[in-house]
């Protein structure tokens, strides 16, 4: 179902998941440190954050997707490749994926396709093992 | 499953149904005018509009619900109406539509609100039997 | 410190302070429907939204022009409006509340401006005595 | 060059013919009372508005279609309606509009699409004379 | 018609300039990726969004500053590159390209400004030699 | 009042600190190169941008917090990183600070997070010494 490019093995893909696990450190850090800090309202929207996308009347698969579509129109990097990692884990197939994709797409314009890239990437990282989901919620 | 507190029978519901019997015929009268016009470029990109809910990888009711919650975090109330009655059509339930109220309220924030107030409203005046959903697809 | 310019008295005021009193009672009317629905997190957000302008390290006054501000870029009628009429409350005179427009019109740019026409319109009814503020906390 | 379907007599064009001239008016009041607020910044702000759109190195024709194109991607409807009218008077055709309009649709996304209808409405009823353009340059 | 400032020699401009060869080439490889993949909305959206900068009832260098203007009220800096690339390929001059700017500034603001200042910097770089407009539509 | 948990000695502080002073220098660079080009409409809007955070009938402090909401619900890192350096200048307190994060993220959604971390993160290494405010307004 994946297409028949094969992604190029990156030149400086090893740099490339250098910066990943840079930037899972990153949060992890971050989060702990707003979390720290006393600010009543910054931890309770953390987590209602986590709360959110608990399985309810929707399962998690459609809450994460949905999570997904919502980054994807706002443009944020961070929360796509996020949410991608969440989906996978979840179970959503590369072609669900797309899908996802399309919708985002045709909704936000074609200011997405730069972000599109970068998710696409990301997934394909993830699918090559060099990428790896978080650990549990950790907001965007 | 929904609230106990029941939609107060509004004041000038009569006046209320008309203006979105009257928005609906806006819609179809300016597309059809819009579709009119010798642009290949609107005329696809409308097409392409239609295409993107169509059931893929991923059935009807789910594209429903991301075309929702990305209507929702990007603020768009003809947009949102469009695709909770789409929804409703679709067999999304009013405890499901909560949910992806949930995730759009959480991921854009209380600039959401406004929103919110007027989709429950027009998801009400649809259970009620006041407002319906557009024949067929009809871009937002 | 208001300006030489004198509010024309408006052809339809009383039309206008009609159509005000009734999004206050639809807004009364809509929160009360959300918060009755058996959904947490979006009861948790209200609560939260609450929370976020109780006085702390910053007063009252201050959070409210927080609240404005970020309205104004994010350029959401209902929500400059609510937060007009809670800085109002909470003593910000109109100079200062011209001061706050004014960043909000520098850092969001000329697209702000039909949003600052509407939001003056408020704050001369307001002033006026023909629109008042929501008693306590209303969400926006 | 126009659609080949005609602009169905709109039921209530009085109305809404009406609440355009009430449109007009607000902002020509709303504009008078800002200024005469002692307020520089804003002041300077509506100055530096008026000059943007001047002809300079590019003529007052593609100024205007910047201005349409940047109001449509940003979704404000009384931008647009104001570009769209300074465009016409600029001379600007129904044909080169649509070329304008296809650009905020790709890019801005489905999105838009409540927007580009409103636009094309308010256009019809320019062309039909129903409504006109401002006196000058008016911000927004 | 260029400022009086002479770009100062950057230190790190050979870092740069492969930065920017590295970023269009992962552009180039992704929009493959993409267009590899069995998506048809996706696909046709890609087609759709090149289709609509060709010459109609507007010039090449007219849509082009349209596009321009869009992505920068829009912030997105990929997509500003990409336009201020094609536009400098269509024989904007830096002084008209300036203009676009200032619309693009005033209509979306102070936030504006550090892409502005992305925007200059490429443009300088272009002009200099170290950066190259894509070979045909790239899908910002 | 700052949290209990100590920013970790970050693996490449010294990068970061580079990273920083690199940003700095860049800014200033371009907004020169800006300055110098002949373009009124560009040069007064900067000057406006200076003149809008000026004390007047709200203070510096006040007027810099605004700046930072705005900029934080619209999600710019640059200007975020430069409204907290200029609050910290005016005497804004790292729990003052939280609290107008508060009302960022509460008013904004969870897609301001990843920014929060940004800021926060930024604002640890101000009060570490690594990173220091700009001398004087310097657009964001």
């Amino acid at each position: 179902m994946s297409g028949g490019v094969p992604a190029a093995p990156a030149a400086g893909a090893q740099a490339e998941a250098d910066r990943v696990a840079e930037f899972t450190a990153f949060r992890k850090r971050m989060n702990e440190r707003i979390l720290g800090e006393d600010n009543q309202v910054v931890r309770r929207f953390f987590a209602l954050d986590t709360q959110t996308y608990k399985p309810g009347a929707l399962d998690l698969r459609t809450k994460e997707m949905l999570g997904l579509v919502a980054s994807m129109v706002l443009r944020c990097d961070d929360c796509i490749s996020y949410h991608v990692a969440q989906c996978k884990e979840a179970g959503v197939t590369r072609e669900e994926m797309f899908e996802v994709f399309s919708v985002g797409l045709v909704v936000g314009g074609s200011i997405v396709i730069p972000h599109l890239r970068r998710a696409v990437d990301f997934l394909d990282r993830l699918e090559g093992g060099e990428a790896s989901a978080p650990a549990g919620h950790d907001h965007g």
